[in-house]
């Protein structure tokens, strides 16, 4: 085994989680700035972290000009986000939305997508992603350093959408849906093969 | 699209996000109780959030009885754990970990895999493991009404252990690595095949 302390530099630290870490699910996260302007970007630091309340958490990190990402300052203002799933059918629209454009430019119509009219929150979520939650901001944490590296927000899902043909009984069904993984770097995993094992008693 | 409101009861909640937020990577956390019995549990809200300082969240849930899982407390008693990383090699075995044992059984005699000293922790790593990271407990943060649903646990990463045939020029070959994904209910994925997006400019 090759072994790696950890206060080495940023950078090989950031490619050992990456590359181990994996295969991460992606939030495709719409928000909306206090003057109405739409963001959306995708983040592979997300995850489910209770159900009671339903809660999600996603990690930003910093613009290369040291302001946090769009995604939490509209967050931060607002108090609202939209966490859009993304699968094989809105990959590469969601690659497009990955893009450092200037605040202000829509990725929605840079992307192709349209924004769908929630029913709790005033940030729209993509019609074309097959599941999506809206949220409330709950807690943030600001994790590493001075003024931070990271912003940890943690997100209270009001409303889950999910499109029909996906939905059975109470369960999404995962040979449908389709998701793709992020795994580090540019590369992404086409969803495996399903298969089971049953928990021991 | 199908709309579910999130005021809906917990059960409903929690099978729309383990079926949603999908593929999960999954963390196949070692612990050592105060008197070094040891514990492997697997937890599948797992994810990277920042890499510097390395830190990974895990949330646990809380057992039959009510008290946290034997892994929250072994990390809260002695501010230690280790996350190894689950690939196909040892998914079987981590399965056998995931059953409810009562305290002080060790899950790695059940499942049948070796504890390797640490460099930094007490807490032994899974020498199967293609990965693992030695972690120190950050802040805990509960989750949900009353005395908390789930744990949220940071874990700062003190030092990475990598399979020698994984690591290239500081990076993890995926393709070589094979991780598992965790689907809602017994259901897991098999790696899927990778591709490559550029990210726009």
């Amino acid at each position: 085994m090759i072994v790696k302390a950890a206060n080495q530099n940023r950078q090989d630290n950031y490619k050992l989680l990456i590359g181990s870490v994996v295969p991460r699910p992606i939030a495709w996260v719409s928000t909306r700035s206090t003057d109405g302007r739409l963001n959306l970007a995708p983040f592979s630091f997300f995850q489910a972290v209770c159900p009671e309340p339903p809660t999600v958490i996603i990690s930003v990190g910093r613009r290369a000009d040291g302001e946090w990402k769009d995604t939490a300052l509209n967050a931060l203002a607002t108090g609202e986000l939209v966490v859009n799933l993304v699968n094989v059918e809105v990959g590469e629209a969601m690659n497009v939305s990955s893009g450092s454009y200037p605040f202000g430019v829509s990725e929605f119509e840079l992307a192709g997508v349209t924004p769908a009219t929630s029913a709790v929150v005033k940030v729209p979520r993509v019609a074309e992603a097959p599941i999506a939650f809206e949220c409330h901001l709950g807690q943030t944490i600001t994790l590493g350093p001075g003024d931070g590296d990271h912003l940890l927000v943690l997100a209270e899902v009001v409303a889950f959408y999910v499109r029909d043909d996906l939905y059975h009984n109470g369960r999404i069904d995962p040979a449908r849906l389709q998701p793709l993984g992020r795994l580090a770097g540019n590369q992404y995993s086409m969803p495996g093969e399903i298969f089971e094992m049953i928990r021991p008693e």
